[in-house]
């Protein structure tokens, strides 16, 4: 039987998952996976949560779902692929069809023939660029090692002082981890204005923002890493930004990551710099010899049709499928990604797929989106925790963008998010996720559940009869600037506007929605009217019969008082 | 400004939904709802939940999320509906365009004119019809007075043997409720010989089985109610079937509903009388000045094709939503359903989508169904519970058909399902599903999450990679048939074999995977052999392995140990 080489560089999720999968298709084929760590195949997206204490143990990281280690035996017993750890790849001759790898043991070197190479180099933290980054403890925390390292010391007390710079998903995540079960004292540095930027529109990223704050992580927005340096007697570093200086025993920096790309350029393929090493739908590079998949190479964003930088760790199993199939003869293919997400923070879930707003902005197009907050599941069985999300979709062709949401029950929201993901896989519109056909019973969904109510909301803001503002709007405009012809119309019962009556005065005038068609009189014609109830709902059934009174100075306050007191805007109880 | 006046015919979920949909849209238009019962829009979907003491008070069935009920006065304040309760539409006039209606509280008749019906009349239970099936306490527990007088006779102590009537959703659910909270001795009894038919295949219909069982319910398959009677001195009836007598206090009747089309076809509406009352896309009836919709209207199954009969509230939601839409001149389409369902009973959670297997050969396709056990997020995070899912595909076009599971996590099953019903919406193919991009972090999915991973196996299966057995085939290959020549290959730990080893003896061979290929010598050639492991992972691995040497004679068990034990198929510990 015709045996084939295949080299595999990198052995972490996809070069671990090619090789699977190709010695199961193609069992007398020779399999090598080059790895420059001492471990292979671990669960890096675990770390956050290791270093919280939610996972007890660093082996789980490195174990099968029943118990086996992934070590270099699993792998040549269990499967059957030979691993070269602590062994770089040097370079590619795509002439000679070798690999020279160097293994780091003995400095010794050695060509590898192939047939096929897998790039499975991934990605690589971004490095801050300041005085003082060399520095020991400052860290990007992404290898196993410094995981247990900053671990050990946040357990023994040694750490009571953390600055985390980037409060991307998983600067957020380390932030709440040294936070939560550790007590240190934790500051999140991030140079945008806001949490979560590029993941999350500012309506649910100030929800997370608030969370991390009321669990006690200090954020510092729009603020610029200027030097780290050596601290005084009490702690090891200082972290000087533009405006601040804040003293700590430890940085860790998590400002994302970007591709690994050095041995495909070295190699002369095709390779987009910042997106990484581009491939076709069968995860070919332009030399069909050569496969990437996974943070190293570029991926196809389907909703823009862009070329982007997109690393997941169930991303590199999928791909590791398709390029496994594709190398043993098959011919399966990989369209391209739309970007879901997920993580937590405390005892909070966020998760989002597609588009935000602003990049759907970004792309030129005319979106809307539908802040929509509703119960996980029906609201006469106990329990239910409120789902806020929200909806992004193209005014013209009612096209799905995007969603995004934050939840106490994770699993509810992952299920939602999940499924509008594979709407926007199908490129499906509005409608479809307005009939979208939810498995639904009272203990798990609401029976219009909130991902029908979502397209449901962003329908009528395209029909322009829900005209409503953000709670960002709402703080600019009521609080802030807060001109003399704008008032509040609460439309809710008397007794949860009562402390808002009581506080804001003849600002906020309440009269309940289910008694607003026999109080027209009461309503004034010269005032900027905005409604609010406590998710938006009766709001918007307010603003429809004002509007058929002729009122034409009211909008709506999407995601109603709850949005406003989960994002912390509005603290009146 | 123009007004119409609009009859809605039923005020349950579908009826308030339109109406109020349509108010928001069309203020000026007179709607008028007509409602035999004297509750409306209440949440029927709760009531084996009330019954379970899940839910604490019926009233939570009967208001809005925001606490306000769902009366004649709410609608008609809040909502300016007219609400006509105790009130039974008689007759449709389509040439005068009149409804006439009686009031039951006076038995006066009334002609209410017409611009456009609302067919809302939903569905009403099947009922038994067999000799007793009149006698009191044989109720369908349909109406929130009936769930009201049972709760109130159970949580009194009054009823302590109860007799369920047809394991389908509402059945099993019944059944479950008077067990579990109410501690009553409790039989289910069906006609199929499975609990659940067509809702599951048999795999998941025995996990569901066992469950119930686990829990006190007795369960009588295969049996057909003969006679209800008045029983003894202790229990007010007994149940005659072929093959047993049960004494009981009380028969709670689920035999499934059937649409209400009496006035349709009075009125001359094209009406399929076991499906519904026959609508276009629009959801208008043959009659485009009335529309029809939920449990009366006939749907189209987007999988097969065909008419069905299908009644669920939170389609009637949907579909409210688009009658509200189209009457106020609108253009919202309804394409059809898939199908989805859930349910919760004791602690298990089952849901579902699409077609079964047995539905998918029914309708003349040659399917494959993939049953694949996984962990709901990652297993080294705390607390991961398993899904049990069954993936069913066409061979031929591998298009997905549906989806079954079931889990102790309802939230994280039902968000599977749901995505599975997005991409069955739009016809997607098992590829997509292996790509679906949920969004995934280790606290709620699993880097390949179990819809991937079901794909994955699907595809082995269509592929001839992965042939598999399912749990009720290894019961009667093995434990019941017991061939000489058939024995078990179990690729798990020793630990995890040995007490199989010790039962079985030399029909269990142990050779863990991880070091199958030293071993080969071990493996009978002359046996047919069932590869098995805890899931199916490593057996199918281990089958690949024995092809490549040669063996043609072994298969995999689908879902592994973790399947049968949870099935109750196998009991060894």
């Amino acid at each position: 039987m015709a045996t084939k080489n295949v080299v595999i560089i990198g052995g972490m999720t996809l070069g671990a998952k090619v090789a699977c999968r190709l010695k199961r298709l193609q069992p007398h084929w020779q399999v090598t996976l080059v790895e420059q760590q001492p471990d292979i195949a671990y669960a890096s997206c675990g770390i956050p949560y290791f270093l919280a204490g939610d996972v007890p143990e660093l082996q789980g990281l490195m174990t099968t779902s029943f118990h086996m280690v992934r070590s270099t035996n699993f792998f040549e017993n269990a499967k059957d692929v030979r691993i070269k750890i602590r062994t770089v790849a040097l370079a590619i001759d795509r002439q000679a069809k070798k690999v020279r790898v160097c293994y780091l043991d003995n400095a010794q070197e050695e060509e590898l023939p192939y047939d096929f190479v897998v790039l499975a180099t991934g990605s690589q933290p971004v490095s801050l660029a300041v005085p003082g980054a060399e520095l020991s403890d400052v860290s990007a925390v992404s290898t196993l090692k410094e995981a247990r390292e900053i671990r050990d010391r946040l357990s023994r007390g040694k750490i009571t002082r953390v600055v985390v710079i980037g409060a991307g998903l998983q600067g957020c995540q380390l932030a709440a981890a040294a936070s939560d079960l550790w007590g240190v004292e934790t500051s999140l540095i991030e140079t945008s204005p806001q949490v979560l930027p590029g993941l999350l529109d500012p309506p649910l990223a100030r929800m997370v923002q608030q969370h991390l704050q009321e669990r006690g992580v200090e954020i510092l927005l729009q603020e610029t890493i200027k030097e780290i340096r050596p601290g005084g007697a009490d702690h090891a570093l200082e972290v000087v930004t533009g405006g601040s200086r804040r003293a700590t025993d430890l940085v860790l920096t998590a400002l994302g990551s970007k591709p690994q790309t050095k041995l495909a350029e070295q190699a002369g393929l095709l390779v987009s710099p910042a997106h990484g090493i581009i491939v076709n739908q069968r995860l070919q590079t332009s030399d069909p010899e050569i496969y990437a998949g996974g943070g190293c190479a570029a991926q196809l964003h389907l909703i823009t049709g862009k070329s982007v930088y997109f690393h997941e760790v169930s991303l590199a199993h999928r791909q590791g499928r398709v390029i496994g199939t594709n190398l043993a003869g098959g011919a399966a293919l990989f369209p391209g990604i739309v970007g879901s997400f997920a993580g937590k923070m405390f005892d909070l879930a966020v998760a989002g797929t597609g588009l935000t707003l602003a990049a759907a902005r970004q792309e030129g197009l005319e979106p809307v989106a539908a802040l929509v907050v509703q119960q996980d599941h029906a609201h006469f069985y106990p329990q239910a925790d409120l789902i806020y999300l929200q909806l992004v979709a193209d005014r013209q062709t009612q096209r799905l963008l995007g969603a995004q949401g934050v939840s106490h029950n994770g699993d509810a929201l992952v299920g939602r998010i999940s499924s509008i993901a594979a709407l926007l896989q199908q490129g499906a519109s509005l409608a479809d996720l307005a009939n979208l056909e939810m498995a639904s019973t009272p203990p798990f969904t609401t029976a219009l559940d909130i991902v029908n109510a979502a397209a449901n909301t962003a329908e009528n803001m395209v029909a322009g009869y829900n005209q409503a503002i953000t709670p960002e709007e709402f703080q600019r405009l009521f609080l802030e600037e807060a001109p003399d012809n704008l008032m509040v119309l609460d439309v809710r019962g008397a007794a949860n506007a009562a402390p808002f009556v009581g506080y804001f005065k003849d600002r906020w005038l309440n009269i309940p929605q289910e008694t607003l068609r026999h109080r027209f009189s009461e309503v004034p014609r010269d005032k900027r009217l905005i409604l609010v109830c406590n998710a938006g709902l009766r709001s918007y059934e307010a603003l429809r019969q004002l509007q058929t009174q002729g009122f034409t100075n009211a909008v709506g306050l999407q995601g109603g008082i709850a949005s406003l007191k989960k994002a912390g805007l509005l603290t009146i109880t």
